[in-house]
């Protein structure tokens, strides 16, 4: 076998043992569906290892990345799909369509993707306004535009009232996968830096400031923005030293690494301080009870980096409008394979673990 | 010019009149959402042509086809997507699941795709059984088996009670046109010979049938099925005089055949006694006062075919499972542009309109 293919193998059983740990970590109990199961979380893995992955298992969607790379004669294209529902539709920072169009482009980025076409999958609610409509989907044209991607195909359904919640939009992508990358959460080795784009926590807790029973005065505006250009600056400087990308949506920072973790067979020991965490998020989260490691971002990314070319990598991020905070927060270690570990402010360490439960349900 | 850039330029200018054309017809005048906006028919072509068509306009869109069809180095890909709302979500020939994936993949086959990859985006309404999202998950993964499609990204989003109603599930999906298809309702052209794969309007009648309001003795069996195999074997017998593929699905045949008109700027004349109409169907319409050519099938084809491969393109179509009640129906014409005609059963003449209102709401 010449290296690369020995290289292929290694990564495939590493990937079907990582499915054997996932599927023996998470195991589904419930008999009835519960907002958990929308976290993003644990709850979420319970029920993807439990009924999706077994009923679906491909050797592309067994890797469990942010998007399908599926090659097609001479191209490498990346494939995703995300629904929003998020609630409210409106917020500071963006909207419904915003989100979609974001979301699913970086979904794309993640791949080393440049994003090219999205689809518009629209559920309406009977009665909902016109106009609202009308703002979300110049919202989602202008997002699009701006990104430089296209919507080419699109679907509309109408359900009765109280069958919907005014408006879900479910936006799939595909993307040509840059040359330059070779990205997965298999690649991730011991010794990897890992690098954070920008302060964690300002999408979640927008949304829960947006939320009407919330009083907290405080000013914090989703993070919603498209990464590709991100993306590609790092590939540009780095190349094949980018080993692995992640957006930490739902679930935030302690999910998305925790995921990372189980999948290299690896742990991520983490230094609180060096995470960005806005003064605004900061104080919410303390009123509120949260971690803001758990909180979703919508336009943040983390990126595991061959040791070597941390300093490379943190110029090209910080040298980008969307990664001016990036930092370096931790490091990939061999021993307790699956694990995330936090040196704390005070200058302890805890287990950081997936998010559990969920405190703010439909946040994407 | 060469003949081909003339063509494809023909086809382009054709293409921006079909889209004054629709524009012109097609006027959103309400306020609010309603269910017939999601009916296929006219009401939701006035929110599309209103709405969407402007907002995300671009070359790939404006062709208004079931699939994109976009080109990626070597690659002619089909790219499409489409979300399921159908209630109830068990009924007699299918389940939501089912229903999801043969949905996409004959979008996709309606280009001249070979269908690859499926995409599964699902909102969960909380408090659904578990027991029922396997049946239904079970039945997608039996559904891309058969139908050798790989379901390769997904995502799960779930809502509080009364905010959906059980699950919805959205569907894109990628697949490789064909070499030998190049169709599109722009390339229909008069004196070309519209053909119909099957009976008409089993799907939605089975559908209503299993709604409990109803209480008619009949059996109809929705016609959900994957068409792939079929129109590669059309495609293998006739190449390109093979003009344009259309799914009668929601708005039926009458629907899809008004939207060609439009688009080819043709009419259209069909013949009503060719027109293949299961008993079941033809009763339970005669009871509920519909009309069969409004109701929607899940498993059938209308296909536009040069004059002189009629007679081979209806060998191949019954030579086919799907295909054995294929018939000749009607002929494209050059005069009344946008215009369907029927002579019906009794020898007269009639408009067929587009669907206009929702005899059967969330019917896929």
């Amino acid at each position: 076998m010449d290296k690369q293919s020995t290289q292929s193998s290694e990564v495939l059983s590493k990937i079907e043992r990582a499915r054997q740990a996932r599927r023996h970590k998470f195991y589904l109990r419930d008999d009835h569906v519960t907002l958990s199961h929308g976290s993003g979380g644990k709850a979420t893995h319970n029920l993807i290892e439990g009924i999706f992955a077994p009923a679906f298992a491909n050797t592309i969607l067994d890797r469990m990345e942010d998007s399908a790379t599926i090659t097609l004669g001479d191209q490498r294209l990346a494939f995703t799909t995300d629904s929003y529902v998020v609630n409210p539709l409106f917020f500071a920072g963006g909207d419904i369509g915003r989100l979609a169009v974001h979301g699913t482009i970086n979904d794309l980025a993640m791949a080393g993707a440049d994003p090219l076409y999205l689809s518009a999958g629209i559920i309406l609610e009977e009665g909902f306004a016109i106009e609202h409509l009308q703002r979300i989907v110049d919202s989602m044209a202008r997002a699009a535009h701006e990104a430089g991607v296209l919507i080419v195909t699109g679907d509309t359904k109408v359900v009765q009232r109280a069958k919907a919640d005014g408006i879900f939009i479910n936006t799939a992508g595909v993307g040509s996968v840059r040359a330059s990358a070779n990205l997965g959460q298999a690649l991730v080795a011991p010794g990897d830096r890992v690098l954070l784009s920008g302060s964690v926590g300002d999408h979640g807790i927008a949304i829960m400031l947006a939320r009407e029973e919330l009083d907290i005065e405080t000013e914090v505006s989703s993070d919603s923005a498209a990464l590709h250009t991100l993306v590609a600056a790092l590939l540009d400087r780095i190349g094949t030293r980018l080993h692995c990308l992640k957006d930490p949506t739902r679930g935030g920072v302690a999910t998305a690494l925790n995921e990372v973790a189980l999948s290299a067979e690896v742990s991520i020991a983490l230094d609180e301080r060096a995470i960005p965490v806005h003064e605004g998020v900061r104080g919410a989260c303390e009123i509120l009870g949260l971690d803001a490691l758990t909180i979703a971002n919508e336009g943040k990314l983390l990126a595991f980096i061959a040791p070597e070319a941390e300093q490379e990598a943190l110029r090209a991020l910080r040298a980008h409008p969307l990664g001016r905070e990036a930092a370096v927060i931790g490091t990939v270690q061999a021993e307790f394979p699956g694990m995330v570990f936090l040196r704390t402010d005070i200058g302890g360490t805890r287990v950081l673990d997936m998010l559990v439960g969920d405190p703010l349900p439909r946040i994407c």
